[in-house]
């Protein structure tokens, strides 16, 4: 059964698996100042100071979510709310981001009253850093263009962007939940990004935790008030079985990254000449070469997306249409019409997306199933 | 060691931890359309319509968060703007509520304009009917007073206080965090309240998920944007193990929860009577009859609640000055000095809470230590 929707969310490392559940069957709430609750707080600094290694941040710059939405929440209505009330209102965001950062950034517009401006990629899914300078002015609270496209891969010119964010003072966010664990993630070394959203279960962590890591000095409000944790900026009870799970993932996920992303190109570049090879009209999506290693998207002209997905399931292949988060939701993918494709290639389009557990032994079935498939799901789409 | 802070957290049952280590190793995004994401969304709703029917609730009004503070800003700020949005600025609170509650109705205070009314308790910590009543007005955006507190164990008169806001067509909102697995919470069954506020940890469930259960019709504006999951009330991956294991924890509880109550009430009132036989000045606080089965919560005169907390914790004693996520802060309960302590009475002050896994055997050893606790502590405050 090829699963081939790792983008989607990927099996946990063994690793993981073994550091969650060696804490499920304690007790102690990180926060408690018994031996219980230090105990806890042991295990959730230890898994704070990995991750922060992992990533090139300081234990400080760590702040603990319950996964990459929550992050994309904060950093987003965070920094707006704190620039706001210094004046700032803008708010500038690739157009090609993820729903969590998108659907934020609307929410400001509509409710708050924020400026929003949108950058269009290039035809690749590409924001162009001369595209965020013309776009940023003195009142803009925050820039956020992600570290890679979760639909079609393509690797953002993340230096560049935080390079031209820094040369006009604009707190740069970036949605790293597709690159951590595949590309050099980092918050320092050179022009980065001052905030950087992970997510635990797209590099085998567990779901529901997941980071932001905040650069020293980018404070933005809370999105979640309560007891006061992590430093008064995410408030609520620190969850340390998945939090130790997390940092076992980021520690093997890091450092095996460049032999896994070595591994997962050749495999994909594999797959993308056998998708071709099989459908020979198949029209690669996303840039060329700048991709994700696990990462391949396709618009397979006349086709529906979701007729082919369904065709493809029953032969046992796990696949996607773009993201997961919206699946179910009948519309062409925002990313697509963004760089430029028609409403029917978008709705044509399908992704492949491999991870740890992908062999050779994945490829064999799907370019099997494919020339079948399409050809059904096009005669589909005919009547 | 006995383990006397089950408020802050409680031990996983054993039902829960099987149900959320079986679904670790396997994967699937609830949201994903293809075999092993359907996979995961049969668990996701199965565990829904679990929850559901424990609470008296449609599986439809089971709204998943990553926990109890989520769920608390959720219903607080959601329903704030969604009345704001209709000319309703209003914010009523008790003065008890939990920090979740209270610092998100301050950050609307300060930060959005609303106008906030906090609800004076008696001085066993109740929020009357009548209280409400006076502070319930036409543009009320929503009321919010919890099950039962978190320090003090006394359980409020949600009915009545739902029935007043009911009167006046004020949506309500209650923290039933604590109350929940002991206490019988409902969303149905005459007055009740609107929102619920649901933690799996604090009922034998993982860390890391709650749900806020919303009654038909009731739509707070979203705090967490993204891909639309739970009706587009709350975006973000759903975590499927978690939520299988928070479902296998709250069928389990409800199912045992007159006979938990039954034993932890009596096994409360026998603690409460050692500790004044050893300590005859000790003062129980909170409501001496309608409190949680589980909570004793007392001022030992000219004690500081850290010293004496730390003391036990050197005899193995694990407990809590009151809320563990304001631990650490050096700042009286908010609970205590509402209900009329000084704030001299507040600082030293104890909570002992019981849950699944306490026994007879864990009151011997505090009342053994406490004398000799308190008569440290009592010296040290007098240097």
């Amino acid at each position: 059964m090829p699963y081939l929707d790792h983008a989607a969310t990927t099996p946990m490392l063994p690793e993981a698996v073994a550091a969650m559940t060696g804490q499920l069957g304690r007790v102690g709430n990180p926060s408690s100042l018994h031996a219980p609750g230090r105990r806890a707080r042991r295990v959730v600094e230890e898994s704070r100071e990995i991750i922060a290694a992992a990533f090139g941040a300081r234990p400080s710059e760590v702040v603990f979510t319950s996964g990459g939405t929550e992050s994309d929440n904060l950093a987003v209505k965070g920094l707006y709310w704190k620039g706001r009330a210094e004046g700032r209102n803008r708010v500038v965001a690739g157009a090609v981001e993820h729903h969590a950062v998108l659907d934020a950034v609307h929410w400001l517009a509509e409710h708050e009253g924020a400026e929003v401006v949108l950058l269009p990629p290039d035809r690749h899914g590409r924001i162009l850093p001369e595209t965020l300078a013309e776009a940023l002015t003195d009142d803009t609270a925050l820039a956020t263009v992600m570290w890679a496209n979760n639909e079609v891969g393509t690797v953002q010119p993340v230096a560049e962007l935080a390079a031209v964010a820094r040369a006009r003072g604009v707190p740069f966010h970036s949605d790293a939940v597709q690159a951590a664990g595949v590309l050099d993630v980092r918050l320092d070394g050179g022009p980065a990004p001052d905030a950087l959203t992970i997510s635990a279960h797209k590099l085998g962590g567990p779901l529901g935790v997941g980071a932001l890591l905040l650069a020293r000095g980018v404070d933005p409000v809370p999105v979640l008030h309560g007891g006061g944790q992590e430093r008064d900026v995410r408030s609520g009870t620190l969850d340390t079985p998945a939090i130790a799970g997390f940092a076992a993932a980021v520690e093997a996920a890091v450092s095996r990254r460049e032999e896994t992303a070595r591994r997962l190109t050749a495999l994909r570049d594999d797959l993308i000449a056998r998708v071709r090879a099989a459908v020979p009209d198949a029209v690669l999506n996303g840039d060329p070469a700048d991709r994700l290693p696990g990462n391949a998207h396709f618009t397979f002209p006349g086709c529906e997306g979701d007729a082919l997905l369904m065709l493809l399931d029953a032969q046992g292949i796990a696949c996607s249409t773009g993201s997961a988060c919206s699946a179910g939701v009948a519309q062409p993918s925002h990313v697509l019409l963004a760089m430029g494709l028609t409403s029917d290639e978008a709705r044509g389009s399908l992704r492949f997306s491999l991870g740890h557990t992908s062999t050779p032994a994945d490829l064999a079935p799907l370019t099997e199933a494919l020339p079948a498939a399409v050809d059904r799901a096009r005669r589909a789409g005919l009547t």
